[in-house]
């Protein structure tokens, strides 16, 4: 089965919005086993939009469109649609049940043009918006199917993953199964070199993506076939697999962070963390602290951007710095005792780098990074070198500083 | 005139990709005052390709084409192209030379298939790809131009902005000016109704766009006409009415940011700044030290995330925190002034609030936050009620305080 996305509506076109929507949709049909044909952003206007319907209909079997249904614009998207299906606008109770709750919830007064958004063609079913006024559509037509929702991210996605998806899933006699591993510290080429063999030696229904990030490349194993439970069973034996291969890359699965992983151990552990930053300039704090419920564990940090702050707040030694340099490995072991003494914790993550463009020298270019972590259960000193690019960086240092403090807690 | 864009490869249609290349080229036609009809992404099969631009060339004078011109899939785009247009590959010496130019600095060999890449077809004209090894196309046939480029973003916008944006403006009788005014800590519907009067009276040919982004409203200002003196004199003129409408929201303009021109104030003045925040956990940081060069003025920061470290290493009065709380006029004030002792800086950033989504209370809510700006020239407390979501909070927290210390500086 193939489909379609179209996205209507002005703001993609001019480029005030990034069409996030599409990509999203397009991941999970993916994941379904739907290939996505093509992607199309059009204006809301009636020419362009039956246009779109016709092309893409000659296409594929299962056209998604996003957009064109807030309360102001309402007219021209469903008016279209039912130009185009050759049928006209009914009242519909649920949907309007659905408005006037949403309605009592936010306060307001309906007024008739909110009324008129609970008005569906007559040849649809109509899909629940929970979290919004406009209702989702289900046409089919000549065993095509056309899907029409609201263009606001949340409401879409609640109607796919609630409705759209499931049904789309029916159709289809092949079972999907999948899993996503996610690693760190690791370049896709050379994990690409690491399992080559393993890669190659996958049955021709698993397929393997690689989906990198700055710091983290994402591995996706997607198995398709008729057996659900034989599918599971054959992915969930190659990802073991891969744990044996690559155990000390891998960190997590699915939509994990490392900064969520390492809180859960710390959390367990009954320790407390703070962080001694120098080149990473607060961003592992910002990581940390972006997990509600995080001042369980999470004191707080120290950006000591200056020498001045390293040696009067966090105590190192001036001869240190003299001696090796800020960016060094005794620097980063003072920083990290530093911390654990004045901010009374269990565990420190101390780094200390040049993240560029200037500050670099022929001994120490611009990227390289030195890193400790200390916990109860030992203690962990050691040089990167990364990029030339100082955004990437300090993300690339501070990915690599909590995947050394997950990796301190040993398997427990 | 209209444009199209035609997105070519698998990245976007399984979703592992966001379009973001589309939105930037849409955003610079719409200011080179050419619309965008349609934005399309297709796979790189033949048959696709040559639909796409059969349907596009139906409906808009300009194509842009992105994508599918990589060393290693080189062959299909081009060769398709050569098909569209009845025409053959030819090897080009200035693409090859540039090729050439690549390798050597990268320090590579050039093999078989990259001197592939310099073949292109011979109808266009080739566009000189600074940043890699991909020329661009420019294509004219039938009163259409077509052009074809890499799909890498900084090789596409360079392309852009140096080949393709300038060509194009030169077909237009038409001149285009605009500005675009940054606005910080008011919301767009409140913005709008303070400026509706100023707005109603924009002529015709002057018109105004909202712009939001979570913190801050860009307001664009676009003139087209035949004479480019006049539009700017017009524009200039409408622009400093706004400023003097709203002097307190506007920031910066264009590509500006808060942390920068904080930063700029900072350096001008010879200050040095440091920051002690609780809510915002580092990020206020994290933006200050995204700024390459910012250790001239930035020399840290405690992230104070318990009472404990409030009062151990910011000096907070224990009675302060139980007499009026940690998220309280009182306690940002002592935060500010115990960062400016133990850092030695002349100016602080000082934030505690509950950046939830546990921890509020009826006096309390989630959002409600506090911050102090201190500096030689004078200081200022003030207490925000943002909104429910945590990340926004911490990121509208950061933009407020930057904005404190920003307007801190008076006219200078």
């Amino acid at each position: 089965m193939k489909a379609e996305i179209i996205t209507i509506g002005d703001e993609i076109l001019i480029g005030q919005v990034i069409d996030t929507n599409s990509a999203w949709i397009a991941e999970q049909l993916n994941l379904t086993g739907i290939k996505v044909a093509q992607i199309t952003s059009i204006s809301d206007q009636r020419e362009h939009i039956l246009n779109a319907l016709e092309e893409a209909s000659g296409r594929s079997e299962i056209i998604l469109m996003t957009g064109g249904l807030g309360p102001t614009r309402d007219d021209i998207t469903k008016e279209t649609l039912c130009e185009y299906f050759g049928t006209r606008l009914v009242f519909n109770q649920d949907a309007f049940n659905n408005i006037e709750r949403i309605f009592r919830l936010r306060g307001f007064q309906i007024t008739p043009l909110n009324r008129a958004q609970a008005e569906i063609p007559e040849n649809c079913s109509m899909l629940l918006n929970s979290n919004g006024t406009a209702p989702g559509m289900w046409f089919e037509k000549d065993g095509r199917i056309y899907v029409s929702m609201p263009g606001v991210p949340f409401e879409m996605k609640s109607l796919m993953t609630d409705c759209v998806l499931p049904r789309l899933k029916n159709l289809s006699p092949v079972s999907i199964y999948h899993r996503t591993i996610l690693t760190q510290g690791v370049g896709e080429s050379f994990l690409a070199s690491i399992i080559e063999n393993w890669e190659t030696n996958l049955p021709a229904h698993i397929k393997l993506a690689y989906l990198p990030q700055p710091g983290i490349v994402r591995l996706r194993l997607s198995a398709s076939g008729h057996n659900l439970n034989l599918l599971m069973n054959e992915v969930n034996e190659k990802v073991n697999e891969l744990y044996g291969l690559i155990p000390q890359y891998i960190f997590g699965e699915g939509e994990d962070t490392l900064e969520k992983i390492a809180g859960d151990q710390l959390k367990k552990r009954g320790y407390t963390l703070a962080t001694a930053e120098s080149c990473t300039g607060g961003y592992i704090a910002h990581l940390i602290t972006g997990i509600a419920g995080s001042s369980a564990y999470f004191k707080g940090s120290v950006v000591a951007y200056s020498n001045e702050i390293k040696e009067n707040i966090l105590g190192v030694k001036p001869e240190t710095i003299e001696k090796y340099g800020a960016v060094s490995e005794q620097t980063v072991q003072e920083m990290a005792d530093g911390i654990i003494e004045k901010f009374r914790v269990d565990c420190a993550i101390a780094v200390s780098g040049i993240a560029g463009p200037d500050g670099g020298s022929d001994e120490k270019p611009v990227g390289t990074t030195w890193i400790c972590v200390k916990t109860p259960l030992g203690s962990i000193t050691k040089k990167f070198t990364f990029g030339e690019h100082r955004g990437r960086n300090i993300r690339r240092a501070a990915l690599a500083a909590l995947d050394l403090l997950r990796k301190s807690d040993g398997v427990t």
